[in-house]
């Protein structure tokens, strides 16, 4: 298996996020990304590979123009505004409820338009880190359209929660979802199965109005959970896409054993799709104990997801998402790499 | 003139706001209600009077009952969330674009869903000094049904930013538009003229639909000034408020000739529509140099503008909005106080 991976990474690499009325250390740190290479190649899952570069068309196909444009200059455009030694960028004002959505080129509410959380900062290599993950993931998918049965890409900044205009959640642009077109522009048939703790709204809406992809996601039950508004059972897809999404949201608390029933019942969908190509956004977040998540999976209930996703039988593109136990965080993923490759 | 005051208004003296991705200090404080109160007073324009006591029915009549519930609690339920020694409430997460807007009752996510910015620090005492701003608003109502010709409610914290469940730009409940209501109420045709820096998206957004009260306000141009997702003017009223809100964004570097002019064509439409009674939410951070203001009215344009007001010859009753150039406050308010009564 190669695992995809870069060093560029680490351009991105927060000191604080802002929750509960203060800044908190940052959950989403570079030192993920060390801690997953590490595991994966000390027991031999795979090998390191750098990722090629691929232009902008593939990531055009998901995020519009304007978006790509906002975030390669979002961090000039906010020192412009506050200075050389300009702090890290967050929202201070975005369109609520009764406000009117638009597009800003000045002031504050550039951000405000384009995220809806105070946890993903933009800093000065946020957009060179962000665009090399999506090189890492159109690698995979690439390696998978050539044959590969099961593709790592280790993808820091994560993806999932990114729209085709819209940040957050840690994300920028979505990794899995530019795998998945990739993927479907090659004629395959692919299905997104989303395990982060926290459900795949930017992959969700992406797909939200297509047949062609079919996304599944499990996830915390967004009443009590991030991303909180969306995420719920009844969002089913829309229009052309209506049936094509499925969500399970889960209690806080759950542990493996409704969490297993709930990834059958995921796997069923895929099956019952027909899909040919998986793209698996990983998250291990769903470990007891993670500081933003709520489940309660153990060590080798990461190596039984494994092997359930492998079970399937279909070749795997996996992107990575959170986790961020860092004690367990590369334990885990090996065990879910580890799950997949024996039963594929 | 009654100048309605009430020391509750110490209850909420946010130490800080968060823009530009740092905790700056707070520009909506306490210390801008007592300058305001001195300099009224010491100009003799009017004597300090206790607001009275109004139940919740006038609130309900503009606020949701699950926004006064929520507003009621909500830093006890922070306090329950983050300890006894949270820091002030700022939202962490809200339904952005392709998000789904619902009521949350648990984590994070419950502000952000009534919220829009992160000016608008929630603290132990928000409420009741918030409360209290109502009933000095609808006293001056009431003092006005009563007779006065000019009535003047110190309301602090603001109101023009809040709508029906939405607060934010430093707004938790609407007092100007809890005046009209009660004016309109008794059967006045009330015109709102508000001439604060800012839009006033909570008033607009209130009235929207609705032909019995006109909705006026001269601001700036909201592509380049908060609250930045409102105030356009294209916005002209929806269903039966068509033709019933009238926004006059103005350039920044706005200066009398041009505020001159566009407050005439304000008046115009106020005495088209046939106002028998104005509400005049008051800001006058569009003097030179307001640390949160783009225009360049100077002190003598305040007098002014109150003249062109009283003109009117309307019973008005003022709520106190925007204001924070601290050595100018007083003295600009004072003017169009006195600008008023001259005239009137």
């Amino acid at each position: 298996m190669k695992i995809f991976y870069t060093t560029a990474h680490h351009h991105h690499d927060p000191l604080f996020e802002f929750e509960g009325g203060r800044f908190i250390p940052a959950h989403e740190r570079a030192s993920r990304g060390e801690i997953i290479k590490a595991a994966l190649t000390s027991r031999k899952l795979g090998n390191l590979a750098l990722p090629r570069h691929f232009g902008n068309e593939p990531i055009l196909r998901i995020h519009s123009p304007e978006y790509v444009d906002f975030m390669a200059s979002a961090f000039t455009r906010w020192q412009e505004r506050h200075g050389k030694d300009a702090p890290p960028a967050f929202p201070s004002v975005w369109p609520g409820r009764s406000l009117r959505p638009r597009v800003h080129t000045d002031g504050e509410a550039v951000l405000g338009h384009y995220t809806f959380d105070m946890g993903t900062p933009i800093l000065a290599g946020t957009f060179n880190a962000a665009r090399a993950a999506i090189d890492v993931a159109l690698s995979a998918a690439h390696d998978v359209l050539s044959g590969a049965r099961v593709s790592f890409a280790l993808t820091r900044p994560p993806g999932h929660h990114a729209a085709g205009d819209l940040y957050g959640g840690y994300c920028f642009f979505n990794n899995a979802a530019l795998a998945a077109q990739m993927l479907t522009d090659a004629r395959r048939r692919v299905a997104v199965l989303d395990v982060d703790m926290h459900h795949g709204n930017g992959t969700q809406t992406i797909f939200y109005e297509r047949a062609d992809v079919l996304t599944v996601s499990l996830h915390g039950d967004p009443a009590h959970v991030y991303p909180y508004f969306l995420g719920n059972a009844d969002e089913t897809g829309s229009g052309a896409g209506e049936g094509f999404n499925l969500n399970l949201p889960l209690a806080p608390k759950t542990d493996w054993s409704d969490y297993g029933a709930a990834l059958d019942q995921a796997i069923a969908r895929i099956r019952n799709f027909g899909a040919d190509t998986l793209v698996l956004p990983l998250g291990v977040d769903t470990v007891t104990g993670d500081p933003t998540g709520a489940f309660r999976l153990e060590g080798d209930d990461f190596l039984r997801l494994g092997e359930k996703i492998g079970a399937l039988g279909l070749p795997v593109v996996i992107t990575m998402e959170g986790g961020y136990r860092l004690d367990v965080l590369g334990q885990n993923v090996a065990d879910v790499v580890d799950g997949i490759r024996q039963k594929l």
